[in-house]
């Protein structure tokens, strides 16, 4: 017989069925025994007795039954399949759970910390909420692909392992390479840039990158998934705002039309797909409104945690925005690639994109023109040598071209208005986390 | 003006259009200079005279001008846009570039070394050609994706970064972490067979694996893009196989149906959609099958390169098909976490996957009984104690499961017949190329 998922059950009343998962929790009432049978599309009820009498929590199980209805006064309205149940024929437990188990998946259980579910993360992920922020993070990241597959890009998957720092060389991991020295790639940077050098014109790509920094603030981390984009023959870096704020409306309208309702049940979020275009203010402009609104400015020319967040509040305010681009970082706070304005060479042709207070993005048009590039890496103090590989790419004929990254689980913190990056992050790993 | 690309402007006779691209190469007839200029579309040529007079090789312009017909007799055949050329009436260059290249992207002029074009590689990467490559890769892994995705898996991206050795000791790079040791994963496995453990029943994943192999042949690198794929609730490896050969008739049909006949044209291969099942032999079967062909056994219980061509031709050449599946490894070449079969303990539940001589896919379902595979992995010498993390997974109920993992650059190199792994990476990684 071939297995059914639990949310089928309803379709199948008066069938013998065969279904399989985990022992969600029993109730004994005398010698009936009912299990909560759970699956990957959520939970059915199973009635028993004495052959279901050995089953623990979390024991896998596949059962063969048949599908009836509940009388009406039993019916659970809390499930979908709460209007029928199965009643069993044949067990076969395929696997056996050890008791106690170190933390619950019921909700209705106090909740055990973060850390400690951290450490048993594939229970954790058991329970149903967190389940749906990788089927929630799977259509999201789809639909951003399917956006840039339908705009001709083109994906690469560009080396982790790199000769020389990339960046900068703070915040990088060194890796013993054979009899050598490799570093960890901070991000697909400069190879993203390779591909217009290398007139692939449009590209995107999705993979890991490592930051060895040492802060343990609750967006921060030591690997984690990026988005990359970068275009050529642009004007600006207004070219480069378009293509992404396009890709997270669509993204965020396919999400919407596949988890909306799941979203706003589970997580109590509304996610609104954001009109196009969106709000944008300079960076001038946004420090002048924190100042109006009686933010202190901590940083020159730059936004902290919380201006970030003060600055979402006024634009949802006036504007009824979620999202807003802030443009026109001054050079001190930008790397030496990012493109100056001609007419005012202390402002960067850059950006960022903030969604209800957190920075998703970070893009700019980045300086094509070897003679200028290699002067502002120089203004910066790099030393050319580790990065002449890099600076050779401008050499041989390279177009105008821009691009941003994005970062997928700060994506999802806003998605379902979760706070901790942890909670998005399949395995987090941070300074003192490199297990399981 | 908007810009058109070069493939359009057969659509656009009469018409005054904006295009953007690199000089392919000029020629000069007396007062007329020729340009054909090439984009990511294509060729165009573009007639003008002494504005062009400065242009050298790999320039990147900006050109603007009317789209006339060709006379009849002057009329290229061998592109697209053969019968057009652009008469210029402005021109912007965008990027000057160096003079002369390093190496040439005119395929007429006498090929460089394949290590020099991997130092040359964004110049390399310009040839029709290779761009090719990457498009076709791009539209393959789209398509593996929307077929894991209409199958209801949910996408990971599991850490590279470990905290213990992952499958054994060996080829595995460290990685300095703060102040202790870290390792890059080598493969998801462990992680995707946590999600099992955590009840997500299906998932892929596509991503980096790093591997410390200091062999130099055409089929090795250092870190190269995987994909991965774990089931759950599986009767055998043959569900496995089952789910890997769909897949891949998926992904081959969709690649051949847009650029089938591009790749023909290019690469001169006719690439065959494979009829699902593939052909199956156990490893018996397959030595028996060698011995008849007298080829030498080299490795006992394993294929050598030379024996998986000679068996890929014997199938071929049998059953008219460039796919098969080598099942039934003995323990000695598998790793403890493969399954061994009930009635015959010596042998794994296991497979290869060979597509015309080239092992693309490694599968089996795993071992989830915690006790046999805690007894399995002492009987391989493993230590316990770094693995215990991974042990773990198997305490708390996990469900019979199994998976592959897949080469895509391999399967690049049998979807175009190239022989070097080198050509279908956008930058190879190995022990003495760590640049650009």
């Amino acid at each position: 017989m071939q297995r059914i998922l639990a949310a089928e059950t309803p379709k199948n009343i008066g069938k013998k069925v065969l279904l399989a998962g985990w022992v969600y929790n029993r109730r004994d009432h005398g010698k009936l025994v009912f299990v909560d049978l759970r699956d990957r599309s959520g939970l059915v009820q199973v009635v028993g007795s004495k052959e279901l009498g050995e089953l623990g929590s979390e024991d896998v199980v596949e059962i063969s039954g048949s599908v009836q209805k509940r009388p009406k006064e039993m019916v659970n309205p809390k499930i979908p399949t709460g209007g029928v149940e199965v009643r069993i024929s044949e067990i076969k437990v395929l696997s056996k759970s050890s008791q106690p188990l170190p933390i619950h998946i019921d909700e209705i259980e106090e909740k055990a910390s973060l850390d400690k579910r951290m450490d048993w993360r594939w229970i954790d992920l058991r329970r149903p909420a967190n389940r749906l922020i990788f089927e929630v993070w799977t259509a999201m990241e789809h639909a951003f692909r399917q956006y840039w597959i339908d705009n001709n890009y083109i994906e690469i998957h560009s080396p982790k392992l790199m000769g020389a720092a990339s960046e900068a060389g703070s915040e990088l991991f060194e890796v013993n390479y054979f009899d050598r020295k490799a570093y960890l790639a901070q991000s697909p940077q400069f190879y993203k840039q390779m591909a217009m050098a290398a007139g692939f014109e449009r590209v995107f790509e999705v993979g890991p990158v490592f930051r060895a920094n040492p802060s343990f603030t609750s967006r921060h981390d030591t690997e984690f998934t990026g988005y990359d984009a970068e275009i050529s023959f642009i004007e600006s870096h207004q070219d480069v705002m378009e293509e992404l704020q396009k890709g997270i409306a669509y993204a965020l309208a396919a999400v919407k039309e596949k988890f909306g309702s799941e979203i706003e049940k589970t997580y109590g979020r509304k996610l609104v797909v954001p009109k196009v275009p969106f709000p944008q203010v300079t960076m001038k402009q946004a420090k002048d409104i924190l100042v109006k609104a009686g933010v202190k400015s901590e940083r020159k020319g730059d936004l902290s945690p919380e201006e970030e967040r003060e600055l979402s509040d006024y634009i949802l305010e006036k504007e009824g925005h979620e999202f807003v681009f802030v443009t026109e970082y001054p050079i001190e706070v930008r790397p030496f690639y990012h493109m100056r304005r001609g007419d005012e060479p202390t402002l960067t042709k850059s950006f960022d994109l903030l969604w209800n207070g957190l920075e998703i993005t970070t893009g700019a048009q980045r300086e094509h023109r070897y003679d200028v590039l290699v002067s502002q890496a120089k203004e910066k103090g790099l030393k050319l040598p580790p990065i002449q590989f890099y600076l050779d790419f401008f050499k041989y004929g390279c177009p105008p071209h821009g691009g941003f990254g994005l970062g997928p689980s700060r994506m999802l913190m806003k998605v379902l208005g979760v706070e901790n990056v942890r909670e998005v992050t399949y395995l987090y790993r941070g300074v003192n986390r490199l297990t399981p």
